[in-house]
């Protein structure tokens, strides 16, 4: 018979303990600061109705983007591509329920059908934080820290990465002011807007004068890419979104975190989506610079579920694989194995096995990380074993040293043997 | 526009923020028991050839078995049913490299296709815990302890649950035995007894006696059911299998975890996978009395996938919704937000907002769960906001406390208030 591949599926990762432990320690590290900050944790399903996803990106988009397929009931179904269409339906559920602001996190896997290549893969993980229920800056501000505070726990500095901030309120109406035109063809001239870095310049001046712009209202909004908050702001100091930018900066002054923070007008991030505060986390490593993770405030997320009912938000997603490779490019990532202790009992053939359970008991009962070597082999083989298994300690006793009520613990990294009474060994490696 | 509908998927759940509590504090207790025991955690993809799952059940059971589809390059995909093929193709990946014995455990989310019933669902997660390449029964006890260890770590004790224990190898050994002939027609014996208990009486007794049984002969296994594993094994004392499981319960003994187990003859656990120790951790509760989980080993479990290549492995795989019936039967669930610190500070109008920061950022470094209310509302609604949220404080600073540089804490609990300077919020409650 023909043998099977060992490789994964295209697009997704084995975690090997090596990789797992990655995993755990940085998706731990998140989880504590989070909770640290009362965000809830949830999570929902991995198959969902493709009608979830269609209903938000449209039903051709929405088969092409996921791994879907019917069942056997006939139901179209979808693995979640992201989160959000399952939270909203979460939300939505038990809206009479729900302690509003609601504070939630999850870090669900989710699939995309896409080609992998840097930074994207079929299979990954994807940390969602959203502060619902809460329609002033004070939320936008909460979410940015959180932002903020997951990056410095894991060690990352203002020299590492900036918080680009815009709002699309104000976008809206600063284009407004500049164009003297109503909100109507303002939104005309933001979509060119949008498309500013994609095109040639010409282009797109052509298309901003076929709007009607002259070349000095092409160049006031040249300059908005350059201007402080405080400048910019100041064109349209009526805007909601001005009032909204000026008080969140502010605060983030004032709590010492504007180091971290910048104004910048060229976040929008998909016109239809966001409302209010948009922003966007960019690594700072120059052979790196990109933005790494968004988000941002987006009104009515239940409107697809619950009449007259809504429900505000604001938030942002961060991948696994983007988070890794920021912490690997800026050297975050610590030796996860030194400094913890992880015991081996080794095993003699003149020692029935259960002379070693007392020692392995008390051991494990200190709380050391430890296994009684399973089966019998060489003395040498079992060190070989624990060294590459990035065990510390290796516990001795033969025959001999049961006989005399002793133990001899090997420390694996100074070679050094010590030897103590059978009954001290978890006091000696504690 | 139809509203969507707000439920999840059929056979699947929604994690809202206190059913993720308890899964994450009983897969917490399982990972922290597992890893003491120097077990290695791992995962793998979500998705996989659908042949991994074909080559071990057939192709028509697999399909029928699993969500399964085809991608656009022509692949047969299923979401995984079960974790062993994909831990199987792992190890078989990197053979070479892996430190033998591996001491490796998962606790992957996996979909099965089938009607959702109590304990089954569509969607689940299962513990897999693993010892692959030790050959003796060492390695049995190593698993069957550490799945005590995690049953007793929940606080669960010998009358609330039992392990159950037979040799698959003692089983085929001792039916020779007691009918005279050789492994071929004992083979055939075995596939009879097998059925016990799923056809009637009568069946198995005509069954047995074409098998050219002797009523003496099926008396003589009816008796295996009631003895004790020092009577059975000295049927066949010879026999492999009759070695292990003595040494098994001997080290058991001598480990004081035989009051935790039972030798069982009437475990067998399908004859085609299983080739030595078997077991079953049964519920003791009256009205729950049945088999929870279970496991044993198996040999060559790399077959598929390398030539030549042998690696043996004990283990056993424990789903999410039978171990969470077995503790809520048990009553062995805590209140997991009881005695549990978690501040919501509360917003004053007269109070800017950054007035409030220095206290939420002492609270947070002394790693005290702490939110600041966002938005301003009535006190009394914040209050209710706190109790509902399960806060177990609030701290009070309007605009008279902030004058006078204290703040009020009130213990939700007792509904006491005390008054503290501000620079000691974080020290008053800790």
């Amino acid at each position: 018979m023909e043998k099977l591949s060992t490789q994964p599926y295209k697009g997704t990762r084995d975690f090997y303990p090596e990789e797992m432990k990655l995993r755990n320690w940085f998706f731990g590290k998140i989880s504590e600061t989070l909770k640290l900050f009362a965000f809830d944790e949830y999570n929902g399903p991995m198959l969902e109705s493709l009608e979830l996803y269609a209903a938000k990106s449209g039903d051709e988009l929405a088969r092409e983007q996921t791994y879907n397929f019917t069942d056997r009931g006939g139901r179209d179904l979808a693995i979640r591509p992201e989160m959000t269409p399952s939270v909203a339906r979460m939300v939505a559920a038990k809206m009479g329920e729900l302690n509003f602001p609601l504070r939630w996190f999850s870090i669900p896997n989710m699939y995309r059908y896409e080609r992998p290549q840097r930074g994207r893969l079929r299979e990954f993980w994807q940390l969602n934080v959203d502060l619902f229920g809460c329609d002033t800056y004070e939320a936008d501000l909460d979410i940015i820290q959180s932002a903020i505070a997951i990056l410095r726990a894991f060690g990352a500095d203002e020299n590492m990465f900036k918080v680009h901030i815009n709002n699309r309120r104000f976008f809206n109406d600063v284009i407004a002011a500049v164009c003297g035109t109503d909100a109507d063809g303002a939104k005309k001239v933001s979509k060119v807007v949008d498309r500013k870095n994609k095109i040639p310049r010409e282009a797109y001046v052509k298309d901003m004068t076929e709007l009607g712009l002259t070349v000095s209202q092409i160049e006031q909004i040249d300059a908005l890419y350059t201007m402080g908050v405080k400048e910019a702001t100041a064109l349209c100091p009526e805007s909601v979104g001005s009032m909204e930018l000026v008080s969140l900066f502010d605060a983030l002054c004032a709590m010492g975190l504007d180091k971290y923070c910048t104004f910048d007008f060229g976040i929008i991030r998909g016109l239809d989506y966001y409302t209010g505060t948009v922003f966007e986390v960019f690594d700072e490593a120059p052979e790196n610079n990109r933005a790494m993770f968004g988000g941002g405030r987006y009104d009515n997320l239940v409107g697809l579920f619950a009449k007259n009912a809504k429900v505000s938000g604001v938030g942002y997603g961060m991948g696994d694989v983007t988070l890794e490779n920021f912490l690997f490019t800026h050297d975050l990532v610590p030796d996860l194995y030194k400094s913890e202790k992880k015991v081996l009992v080794a095993r003699f053939d003149d020692v029935p096995v259960e002379k070693y359970c007392p020692i392995v008991d008390s051991l494990r009962e200190a709380g050391l990380v430890t296994s009684l070597y399973t089966g019998i082999k060489k003395f040498g083989k079992q060190i070989d074993y624990a060294v590459k298994g990035k065990y510390s300690h290796v516990v001795i006793m033969g025959g001999s040293e049961l006989e005399r009520g002793i133990v001899k613990i090997k420390n694996l990294e100074t070679r050094e043997e010590t030897e103590v009474a059978a009954s001290d060994v978890a006091s000696a490696l504690k």
